[in-house]
């Protein structure tokens, strides 16, 4: 497959024919109260297959269960896989609400076409997102906090032993609802900066979705966990010292007033939470600046107070305040360990917003046609 | 999972305990003349599984086929795999060899430590092997130059949409029977040296085989292609200029007499082939230098004649001639685009000993006992 032909797939807009094999008897919905984190699944899933020059054919809704899937199939060796995560919001009224599908469309077309897949075109992934929704409508939970978990993603199928783009992909979609990320509420966390290993290089993959930078990440998570820290501070992997993400959210500090996060410049994951803060910042008249920002800036700033509040973004936690950092042995403490005002005011706009609490004047939320 | 834990697990001395589900028809074995690269798989294959707390368990070898995957099997969303190649191959005698498969399993270890994975301790992993080339022996093929390609590979098989070590995993040997990897015989390639796109870097997962690898590497292998090129050459991804390897090869260069490698600092990975050829050449008294090589000096060595010759090595091709390098639009021929003098004796020494056609003074075939 040719990158030319993928970039074509991507401006298909073939209007979905969706078959529908539904279970019979639909299981049982877990208590709202203990949902915790992709503990459980729904009764269905959504599944699509590409196939090299025809394109993608035979979307699905089907019972939610195990594939088939052969020894030799490329995924299971050479990692050609993408994912998304999106959120759909149960709002007052009991409708239901998406936050801004098509910035997920969008990213994971740039995703597959880094790791030469491809793309599923926008429009069929927001309306394969909306059956989907739509036909599990029950399982959109209703508790404060609560919210029903999307997600797609793209791999590999076909059977081969050798390295190179495969012939074949499916597209599937799975749901899980879900309960508030910190059931304690929004705590402030203490990040452990990583010096030794790296989770992205510009020229690599850092701002796709690909499994591959997950798979990489995971020593540096065990490493702060063993040292008593809930996630890494990642820092670029050339000079190893530029800021880049925390864990597997985008880092925003408030420095002299101003909010500074990593550029996108090709190592950083471009979050749909990130954009959405800094358009709601700028609403504010706020400064935001995106640029290099070197650990040591970072400390210093930590240590002459001029760092008043620090966080990361991204959909699953929305926002988590970071209290503490540590880098090379030096523990600093950020705003006394509190959340700040800022992140807090930050938090309720945009957690208003996804749950249709309060006005939402950027057009992000999406109602479902149930 | 602890990184602590892992470790321990590598030094599990257990005999394995091996049931046998055979079929009760063999497949046709497919024409020896044309079998290409991964066509055709053998009846059986090797699985094992692994359970957090109580280690690898249920080693079983049972019929070649489909596996039941959970669609929120974390192999499928966030890469935690590795893989390693080795093959068998059938002597004059008819006897089965095995070359260095304990390399491949001290490999398989370091690279799934560096992704949180419990390795395969070294002697389950040979006698995995060995087991299941006994019981596919009829697959080996006899005809001069075949092989049977052995996939061992590891997987994480929990289901989760969080990002952690899983708590299960699988270990899986497939095998193949495989034909000369170039079938007009051993020609030099043309090389495009990448300098967009980065393979490895220090502090990433360069000198693993997990799959992310791979598919980060598929956009620069598509367009070497598209530019009329067999292979790409990786320059290091923190300064862009130092000589990595070769496509799914590690880089050999014949400058002023010595040959000269890349050293194995973390982003290369640690090929048996490169190690085996380092050993030949010193066994024959030639100097071998692990160092770095600038793209400068090895496009001035080239343009200068000192480059005398240049390969990759690999367990796939064993050795590639290289004989043409193009690097930001300039292209440099190397010994008249011909296989040289020192390719083609290691060619025939290395293939020489891993199909027993001369004495193993190294002790690196290992034979089944059928
Ligand atoms: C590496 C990484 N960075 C940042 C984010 C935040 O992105 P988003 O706000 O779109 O969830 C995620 C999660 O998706 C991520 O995996
Ligand atoms: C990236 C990479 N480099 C080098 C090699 C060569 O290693 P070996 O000689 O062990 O086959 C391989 C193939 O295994 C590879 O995938």
């Amino acid at each position: 497959m040719r990158l030319s032909n993928i970039k074509q797939n991507n401006k298909e807009t073939t209007k979905m024919d969706i078959k529908y094999e539904l279970v019979e008897k639909r299981k049982e919905k877990p208590d709202e109260n203990n949902l915790g984190f992709g503990n459980y699944f729904t009764d269905h899933m959504f599944i699509m297959d590409y196939t090299e020059g025809k394109g993608w054919h035979d979307a699905r809704i089907v019972p939610y269960g195990p594939l088939s899937i052969d020894p030799a199939m490329m995924v299971l060796h050479y990692a050609q896989e993408t994912f998304e995560g999106l959120k759909a919001y149960r709002n007052e009224k009991g409708e239901i609400l998406l936050f801004r599908p098509e910035m997920n469309a969008k990213r994971m077309i740039n995703s597959n076409k880094r790791i030469c897949m491809p793309g599923v075109p926008e429009d069929m992934f927001v309306e394969a997102v909306e059956k989907l929704v739509k036909c599990e409508k029950d399982w959109v939970p209703a508790k404060e906090e609560t919210s029903l978990y999307i997600r797609p993603f793209v791999f590999a199928s076909e059977s081969s032993v050798g390295v190179h783009p495969a012939k074949t992909y499916k597209f599937i979609i799975i749901l899980s609802p879900v309960g508030a990320y910190y059931p304690e509420g929004v705590n402030p966390v203490k990040i452990w900066v990583e010096d030794e290993y790296v989770r992205a290089v510009k020229g690599g993959t850092g701002f796709t979705k690909c499994g591959g930078n997950y798979a990489a990440s995971i020593a540096a998570q065990v490493k702060a966990e063993e040292n008593g820290y809930t996630q890494v501070l990642w820092l670029d992997g050339v000079h190893r010292k530029y800021v880049e993400e925390v864990g597997t959210m985008n880092a925003m500090f408030v420095i002299d007033g101003k909010v500074v996060t990593a550029a996108l410049d090709g190592s950083v994951l471009p979050g749909v939470t990130r954009d959405s803060i800094i358009h709601i910042l700028k609403d504010w008249g706020m400064e935001v600046e995106e640029r290099d920002l070197s650990i040591d800036e970072l400390m210093d700033a930590a240590r002459s107070g001029k760092l008043t509040e620090a966080f990361g973004t991204g959909t699953a936690a929305v926002i988590s305040p970071i209290g503490e950092l540590c880098y090379k042995g030096e523990a600093v403490e950020i705003n006394g360990f509190k959340t700040g005002e800022l992140t807090q005011k930050l938090y309720d706009t945009l957690t208003g917003i996804q749950w249709g609490k309060i006005e939402d004047k950027f057009g992000w939320t999406r109602k479902i046609d149930l």
